[in-house]
């Protein structure tokens, strides 16, 4: 991970700014011959897409996704199927408004990067953001949604379970709930009390934390680069590194603090449902959260992030201007008043992304040969 | 970062195992001309050094630290100074105890490494954990003490604030206690309690986890590297990535995700103290801990991590060995009854190489010009 | 560089096909505040344009060159100028006429990248060479155009010296003679030359190949990274990897094996026009070719390389198919008789590129100071 | 490749100058589970060791090799295998003589690193080169015989062509030859002639060049990371980046400037000897030296450098010093009359450090499948 590329094996590259002509990505590293389509990714970009319900911004982008390079119509199939060079994919932006920035233009909004980007490079699109954007984490969808297609039987899955002081209910967790509210609740009561402490919320011009919840299943064991490429490390780094995301935690994450060791400590027993080579181990907990010394174990990897509420509110905040003088803001223009709720879907993605690059790490250095220890080698 | 490389322009790859013949590390793309000596370095580890007192591991390393390159003495001056070449360092290991480990050369330690080393590499060096032992985090220590050399001004200490379910109280917070005691706490009636605490975690083979803040003072605004170098996303990642971490917060951390956007979003005013080319805003709080868009502010920088207790204990607990058998392990040796204490040294450490290595970055792409925004540019 | 990447701080990925939609690039980690438009892009991919002359291939590409992001007109001065975000660079393809491949899409051309891309992949788009074409030098011009403006001072020149068995004779060697042939000779004689040979070899449906040397003035003295990230290293990488290059020297080359050390190293005096802090030796030769130690020595930097013959020609050759049968092939189509002339602006800009880069590195490393070991420190 | 750490996943780390108390590697990515001792590597140490002959220099280092870390005892065979951690090895440095190099403390040799590393870095370690010397290429050796592990069936050799005019006759090429002459010649009687030539080389103080070339058989086809990591590229960038190389070819290189499109390109037809899964074509010529595209098509892979006279002779030559004035120098102490002798085992270490890279690089992103186009995917 540096600058504006991802991952080591399966790279990913984002550009654009949210009131430039376009955002984009290239993604290099794939794996050939995967069946890949523009299909393949609008699905996961409308699960992130603004302007769906009350409970987002505004604003109007269709995001849909065009594939520039990287596929090939298999001849043989007729199936379109990567090629094992560079992706490119473009989505266009059709509903920049950039007027709604003047006003902002010369005075630093509290808690947004725009200072710290002048304070790095001496100039800032402002406009809606520019390059600090949440919408480049469109591109981090898209990308992962090719993710997705490269570890056999991966499966990624977010929801929302915190929202201010609101927490889901874990008795009532139910996945197939998450896609029936705005909110990608997995607790339809929950659900409900999201959305009317929202209404309130965007009524009064403010905004909402939330903590996001991933997670993968079918992680196979044995990924993950120690010392310094934990799997962990850089599931850490990948959240952290979403637009607000202010704490990241794994398995019993903070809360493992509190544990005594006896307690913590995920006990092992074998899986009597596979035997032979499929021959494996079961935990009897999952406090790990599925990595142990920075690499997988084979059990469900589950991560945590905090998101902080957005900082464009309409209550008046005082702040500084590009020219040193003191002054007051408000932010008027389309924002989310929770902006965990469409972190959902980016969460996922960078996980997948993590996954996706660890796995081809993994092959590089170990090959394909079966990963459990109980296997003959 | 990736496999045993951590940092970009400052880099540090480290290599050795608990019971090999040494650990060492090679410091790479360090600035020429600092003063550097062993001296620079020593009182660091020696921080971090075990069997110091009752409450870590009675292992007797004297942890000395020999520079093997990179270093030359400058004949106009008589000091040694860095050559801007690889800078080597070598600690030989003194007092393994293989033998204590050959009851679990076979059966997995819940919650250790050993398993997830086995499903990846499918050979493990068990011994005191071989790579993935906290052992490592020596070279850590020494890479911090020179990254610490490189940022004018820079200051990070770090101290314990939580040890299982007790916390310091910040309003006792007092730099000067935390080299007081054994536990790096800032609070001198913490620290007496952690003492007790411990002592009967001790006493009944157990272990506990703790938190971790460290603190930079002194860091230039405008580090970092959006948006897939992200400061925070670099910090998270290093501090994930340390022995038996299992949460990464950064200001106001999972607090946020309560906090309504008025609260969280951390006011400015101009530092009436600072004039002219030296002009620059402060803040009316620090919800951000220092960091915005993923660059720094030139606010005090913020983390927290939370360490689980160390799993090697002595109460009997299921699990399985290298063979598929299921069978119970008590985990005799010498052990850190609360790692979270060894781990403060170790988080300062990493968070200075963090911060190096941004420095460099954004001195190679942006140069040395005042980075203020209100300077002239 | 690895995969689709070129260089560590100044970044570039490209991406895109002979035969695709497009093709394109992103340019990461460029310093802010440069000013940027097409216009500063556009001249040099004409000067790599095809159907210029009837000595290229007659395929018709505009190449306009469209910048999607990175960039900000600042509101003092009016001007467009860099941000330090991601700039990403889009050309259109309009010329494609994939239907001129059928012919060859199951038989493997010799000489071609078709076949190994094949071994590698299982899949090729062998349309126009798919992304081994040519066509992808584009998006280097391109990002060569910006690197220019990366290092004050820096001037970059090519020429094509060398055409089949005839040479241009040193002694007639005019820079400004350079833009007033189709061949990029800085001799004008051997211009007529090579007008007269390349006329023969292309009605023959031959091709021939060339030499280019490429020259690179104002490069600072203290450019590289010992030991593996050496300037000249890092040359030979990025003009071995254009395509069709078969070697690559640097100052006196393969002739420096026939020399004496005493004709060989380059001596050293004082250069008398320059004091004070602009202080600096001059080299009495330059065998060198302005590098020692795989460090810039501030002497002009000297690269040459050879191009081979384009193996599209329209004898027929042996050859075998993806499915393992012998047969015969002919290569029509569009095609450059001797794709060393359009190699020559392919040349200079990942000359550009690699010195942007290690001057971005240098001052990342050792800051900005004076590096003529003369001067103060 | 960057700094002082070559390859992405097969990574090697160097450190050490001539004159400090040891030189080092740390080897990173190596797949775990092969059998690995110093028994292995120290044969390749031997045959670059100095002193062995009246033809390279007099400095005494018996260059023994100690394995650090990475490998562990698998009890179950008994054999030292690696574990997949990094591998750190160390040669003490026995024989400086510091005191040869006061005479140069201050002035510049001609040709030599110490005036550019001076400019970089503002500080040198002259004594013996320190970090330029060629004393750090025993390290490249070390991880090539590593490499050379990784890749089954892989056989790289390497031989010395051309001594100052002398060249070898191809008529006479002998591969058992090369490792009964001091000159690593595969051409007996060529060998005769480079005594002789060297005797009088070294009688008179001076020194002369030479070309190297490396052959690679059992490269498997499909290795290669275009466009920027192409295998070419790749073998260019290390080759150039040894010390003293001022050109790298490969195939036939710049003579194939000098060709026919019809002559150059490497005709196919299918081996008839191998059939099934194995089918493959073979080439009727290799002026590609096994590169196409970038990528390996499993011919065998041939790479030629050329290496200047070494620099230290004894003839008088004009240079300045580090304040600016001119003077003359003579370089005693030892040194070899023709440092292209060693540059063969070095050379051969570097391309199988490539190979082995990329074969890793490959296997991450495409598997372990059949890469044979003709089998069956």
């Amino acid at each position: 991970m540096s600058f504006n590329t991802f991952g080591h094996l399966f790279r990913v590259t984002t550009f654009g700014e949210s009131h430039g002509p376009a955002i984009g990505c290239v993604v290099d590293g794939c794996p050939p011959r995967i069946p890949l389509a523009e299909a393949d990714i609008q699905p996961y970009l409308d699960k992130r897409r603004p302007g769906q319900s009350r409970y987002t911004t505004q604003r109007q982008e269709p995001d849909t996704v065009k594939i520039l390079s990287g596929v090939f119509a298999d001849e043989a199939t007729g199936v379109q199927v990567t090629t094992g060079t560079p992706i490119a994919l473009l989505i266009e932006n059709v509903d920049q408004r950039s007027k709604d920035y003047s006003a902002i233009k010369d005075a630093y909004r509290p808690g947004h990067a725009g200072y710290a980007y002048d304070a790095k490079y001496g100039i800032h699109d402002y406009r809606g953001g520019g390059r600090a954007s949440a919408r480049e984490t469109a591109m981090r969808v898209a990308a992962g949604a090719i993710a997705r297609k490269i570890v056999p039987g991966l499966k990624v899955r977010g929801a929302l379970i915190q929202m201010g002081r609101h927490k889901v209910d874990r008795s009532r967790w139910d996945w197939a709930e998450v896609d029936n509210n705005p909110f990608f609740s997995p607790d339809a009561q929950a659900a409900a009390e999201f959305a009317e402490q929202l209404d309130a919320v965007r009524k009064r011009g403010s905004s909402v934390g939330a903590v996001i919840e991933i997670v993968a299943e079918g992680v196979p064991p044995g990924l993950g680069a120690p010392v310094y490429g934990k799997l962990d490390g850089d599931l850490a780094g990948a959240m952290m590194g979403i637009n607000a995301v202010k704490g990241v935690e794994i398995g019993a994450g903070f809360a493992a603090a509190e544990l005594s060791g006896e307690d913590n400590a995920d006990e092992m027993r074998m899986d009597h449902e596979r035997l032979g080579n499929d021959s494996r181990p079961r935990f009897l907990s999952n406090n790990a959260g599925g990595i142990l010394g920075g690499i997988s174990t084979g059990q469900p990897m589950v991560v945590r992030f905090a998101v902080k509420p957005t900082s464009s509110i309409l209550a008046p905040r005082r702040t500084v201007d590009r020219y040193g003088r003191e002054t007051e803001i408000v932010t008027t223009g389309r924002h989310d008043p929770c902006v965990g709720i469409r972190a959902v879907p980016v969460g996922e993605a960078m996980v997948a992304c993590v996954i996706a690059d660890h796995y081809l790490r993994h092959r590089g250095q170990v090959g394909e040969s079966a990963a459990w220890p109980f296997a003959k080698r």
